[in-house]
């Protein structure tokens, strides 16, 4: 099966949960928005498409005639066809809920630059990001964290679900990539506390496939367009 | 199999999609804690049960020896067992990636009396819920309710997948009912122009379970502690 995952070029966002789990899995797949010119245009082409499943937003994942969105629900595509979660049902339907949770989890770290409105730039929402930034780093962080680090803690394999690699696994790892580009200073606090969730963080880093993804032009660097973006006065010391 | 639901006794919140699809199946449930004395202390039990796959949060359904959480993927479950959506991949696929659709508009909604904290009251982040749900009227309800809308009219059946119901019809007439309830100023201007939308919703609410658990008291009234509250400052005429 030959991917074509479509989703914005510049950023990691929420397509980067994708590319991962494609990039683990060795498949074979297109980022089309960020091959050749005209990107950003085949992304609005696909958008605008007509089909029987039309995408709210992207990410997308075309896998021969089938149109799929919605991160979750990609992963769970992906899950099932490239062994990335367990063929028997308890155990797809509990990486999926890991999944799903995560999802939680990055909503509501991207709503702290963004509190009050998508439409409206970070800037104009800057006292409300304060107030948001500064309850997520002190309450529902260090909950979503404490959640992942028990079940991890409680599983003792060093993976989320069962004794091998899931995209739930992947997630997780970008999760704290992403974190930690944002909140460097509320990481520095938050990891020793949550040392099942960074050891899992460096076990996927590590994984061969991951490495070389990740030291590739095809990991796009973090930046301010993103679900992370480091602004300093949402971090104090 | 006789399912068990564990949510909060008091609202209908994000519990109500998984009894909508629980009574329109006519399935055998227990409401959990809203059933004799002690309900909630039966859902806290639940919650700090030893498990191999503990929930973040409520709803949580018990089938058997599963322990499913996380709406979305509750519903997944059901639609496989209570015959709620396709049998065939992809449209089990594109009803839950409608599902995750209204999950993140479900999110935005709650979001307009919470923009700032979940563990502050609303009174206690009130300008900026003003600022939240203007935006969230303006533009995201309608961004929403478009797009469910032109999913229906492209089907062409009066459901969203198919000829047939599925869980994502039920959670739809729980959005209509709920938008209905918080924002009745604003839904009066939306309506006209998401007549698919509202036709669904009616279809829904005369279905013979559905009509019958919406005039029983399990049906919950809406109140102001769930995902929609009515503030009438948030919903200027």
């Amino acid at each position: 099966m030959k991917y074509e995952l479509y989703y914005w070029p510049e950023i990691q966002g929420r397509g980067e949960f994708i590319r991962l789990a494609l990039e683990e899995a060795g498949a074979d797949y297109v980022d089309v928005a960020r091959r050749g010119s005209g990107g950003r245009d085949k992304l609005f082409a696909m958008l605008q498409r007509k089909t029987a499943t039309p995408p709210f937003a992207p990410p997308i994942l075309k896998a021969g005639k089938l149109l799929v969105s919605q991160t979750a629900n990609i992963l769970l595509y992906l899950g099932d066809h490239e062994g990335l979660a367990p063929a028997n049902e308890a155990g797809r339907l509990w990486t999926h809920q890991l999944q799903l949770t995560m999802a939680d989890f990055l909503v509501e770290a991207h709503d702290t630059h963004h509190p009050i409105a998508k439409s409206l730039y970070y800037e104009d929402q800057k006292p409300e990001s304060k107030k948001r930034a500064e309850d997520f780093l002190k309450l529902r962080a260090p909950k979503f964290l404490g959640y992942f680090d028990r079940v991890l803690a409680q599983n003792g394999s060093g993976h989320l679900v069962g004794r091998r690699i899931t995209y739930a696994d992947l997630s997780l790892f970008q999760i704290v990539t992403g974190l930690r580009y944002a909140f460097p200073n509320a990481m520095k606090r938050l990891e020793p506390k949550h040392k099942h969730v960074i050891a899992l963080h460096d076990k996927v880093a590590q994984r061969p496939n991951i490495a070389i993804y990740l030291a590739s032009p095809r990991r796009i660097p973090f930046n301010e367009m993103g679900i992370f973006r480091r602004y300093p006065e949402l971090d104090r010391s």
